[in-house]
């Protein structure tokens, strides 16, 4: 199954090219798992979905580490019909796809239950599209009940869900959102923006 | 129908708080027409889906005028389950929304060609995600079309198609792509990111 992601990250600075290329040494760890492509509007990241969200938390919280107001925006991808399977990345059957809806909630509640703190408080919001499936919408309501269950649940909002908490179990969230709901072999997208130390905060 | 946007501006810049405020006024012509909310993370419009995208484009072309690199991202949506009718929002079956996909993109591409330019340059991405639909794949690929002949496509990427040119084609490209694919009366939402300014621009 093709999976990845598109990311921007937006520092809110004058030296934003200088905060953007100070945060890329975070991704080190991660980068032989990934075939990346980068343009002037996001970079593409093609990999195993598992590895997509730990890999943005990390650059997403060095960005944000000088208190600059930073924005990452990403849309995650997997099962998209027209590509190819690609050997980097690897199906998520493994990991209790099959499972009835209220099961996938309370697994995926125990991954964020157990996920690291990072130090970083962040909001974040998404919006999950199940596509081409019969009902989607179950899908999606299962996905915001465990969202509110996740101990960073924000708010509902027209079109999409807020999170706010430390970057570890919101960007958890995030990828048990992606990895636990839709079709295990249906195509799926995810809309995400993390946002940190906005003036604004709530 | 409900229809609507989660809208944010993104400038690179030390006071991006100025920016933003001081790109505000652009948007007044269009205040009255939509039911507005802001939080940290995003503004609310619902209101009328073609009044939606002149609107983002006013505003993100007051925002980018003085030459700050500023990205505008927004999630639009119709017809979204579980949300009321809004007075305020109107359907789109009187824009031909039930001929057939052919036509539907020869109407696109002539509203495109009778946009206004704006002189401010921009580079986008779309993403379409018709939900709940059989065919959803076909009415993506007509979309894709539409996009490649619009005067502005950019190029096709991994989960987005790209957009290059004025903000006023790239725009309306956007809303076409928004208003005339997916069934009228379905549920779609479009993901859309524009920006101006970048140093890396292509």
């Amino acid at each position: 199954m093709f999976s990845g992601a598109q990311v921007a990250l937006y520092p809110m600075a004058d030296d934003f090219v200088r905060v953007i290329l100070g945060s890329l040494s975070a991704f080190d760890p991660y980068r032989d798992r990934f075939r990346i492509e980068t343009d002037d509007l996001s970079t593409l990241l093609v990999g195993a979905p598992e590895q997509l969200f730990p890999a943005m938390r990390d650059l997403h919280v060095a960005a944000s580490r000088g208190g600059v107001h930073c924005v990452l925006h990403a849309t995650v991808s997997r099962g998209c019909p027209g590509e190819p399977d690609d050997p980097i990345c690897t199906p998520i059957q493994g990991r209790g796809a099959d499972m009835p809806l209220g099961q996938r909630v309370e697994a995926a509640l125990a991954v964020v239950a157990g996920a690291p703190e990072t130090g970083q408080a962040v909001a974040a919001q998404l919006s999950l599209y199940p596509l081409g499936a019969a009902h989607h919408m179950d899908e999606i309501y299962g996905c915001i009940d465990f969202v509110k269950r996740s101990g960073v649940f924000g708010r509902s909002k027209n079109f999409c869900t807020t999170l706010r908490g430390d970057a570890g179990p919101v960007f958890a969230t995030l990828g048990e959102a992606f990895l636990r709901f839709g079709s295990p072999e249906g195509h799926l997208a995810l809309d995400l923006t993390v946002s940190a130390n906005s003036p604004t905060a709530i």
